[in-house]
């Protein structure tokens, strides 16, 4: 094993992409997130929502590793405060799910964020996110200028 | 290995017990739990959430597997519809939680409730959620009359 | 949202591919897959492996949902016997593990398949897996002869 | 709420206790232990595996915030080197699940361990666990004489 081509080609959509509204990745659903009751738990969604999340700040140039190692002064994690989630329809194993997150709004030291999980044109799970960055100390830090500027959406869109 | 009188003190806490309110169990943070910020990932705390209700509807005399073998007439699943989810305050690894249930409504087809989760008195996270019962047709089912005398509380309490 | 190209692009390594010795899936370590050690939370890496499987059996045409669904007479689900899992090295957040899996052997109900986790060249991980299929009684059934077909590599490779 | 008396019965069997042999310890199987299939998922056995091992270093003393505190001279945390495990017979929700641990031996920097998840006296899942601690420096450090003693039973016994 171990021809690159083929690895390029595994890769490609590992990380999600940019779009005009902000972030969209697709995920599959394996026997891990599901249940007896025969379909995805609910807990599960939560999962690929941040997977949506994560992806979309390592595309703007955000990475955990960095945020952990101190890049900014001090140790920085991501730490979600609020979520109301609305599970609207079920997901199944094997299941193909596209993740579409975006912005709706930064204010200070915090970030609403959101975020939709589809089955091709349904939508299944529907999620608004509030997080926020915090230092060594436990508090909430503002987010850099550059930041706000990756995160906020180019254009107003309407879509999810 | 195997003595009796000792398994009954390690069953004692283990479906948690009914309150004045509604339901209580406590519960202990692992490993599993946590994630790399040093803290419990944020969708863990709905696997603690799950599994209050869960013994709430045990220890009201309702059992997963009795629902899902078709003792109602036919085989039926609880499905969460909607949660709020406010994230207070992290939880640590040896942590002991309280998870705090009770019901603010039922109406119709639909459970309306209030959790909390504590370590000690300090409030952690706390959620509304709203479930339901499916039949077989993927349709909500109305709730039996004598569940809903079990799932609302005795009387009208003000604490979590 | 909703360009169909992108989304091709976003779909391509989904499932992984066949690889000359087996199957090859890459995946991204997220919070989720983490503990408070760190790294990779070991019970998670069971979680990349049986991806690896599923999608490995999928691409050989055999889909959970299909033998679920009675498709071969019965209601079918694969059971694992038997892990012995080395865990060599820590995966960390935002890694992209390479998750290779080749059938090792087929035997009447029994299937062998060893596994890797690599972080580029390195291996974080090394899993033999015992497998079953069993029929609706619980009892273990012969794999038809065409998935033996399948499952096999073509030729004997040595790498993993 | 908050009764005390109450507390103290919810608490009495969270950390299980110490045996003869070992550890035991008493868990209830929830939604989100369980898959599709309709029994426990795989890799979720390992976290109950997880909990009777972190429950019984806790009853001997040994508490994993005060090993990654850095109370023994530098951060220390445990590390899975290698499981075997046998899944003889699936769970199910609901069941209540009795987790054996005992230590098999202990040899400069590593620790074998043998532990059963039964449902009553049937056992469900084996297995058997290599640990190691490690110090800052990723090296594994060798057990303090202190908790050689505590790990080793007591006496010779055979049962898990």
């Amino acid at each position: 094993m171990g021809d690159h081509g083929e690895s390029a080609a595994l890769l490609a959509g590992l990380s999600g992409a940019l779009t005009a509204s902000g972030h969209r990745l697709m995920a599959r659903v394996y026997y891990a997130d599901t249940d007896f009751s025969g379909v995805v738990y609910h807990a599960r969604y939560l999962e690929f929502l941040e997977r949506g999340r994560s992806d979309y700040l390592r595309l703007t140039g955000v990475h955990h590793t960095e945020l952990a190692d101190g890049k900014h002064g001090e140790k920085i994690v991501w730490v979600v405060r609020r979520m109301e989630i609305d599970f609207r329809s079920p997901a199944r194993i094997d299941d193909i799910l596209t993740v579409d997150t975006r912005t709706q709004e930064i204010s200070g030291a915090r970030i609403f964020m959101a975020q939709q999980l589809k089955r091709g044109e349904e939508v299944l799970v529907e999620a608004k996110v509030e997080a926020a960055i915090i230092g060594e100390n436990g508090r909430p830090r503002r987010f850099p200028r550059e930041w706000v500027a990756a995160f906020m959406p180019k254009s107003p869109t309407s879509a999810g």
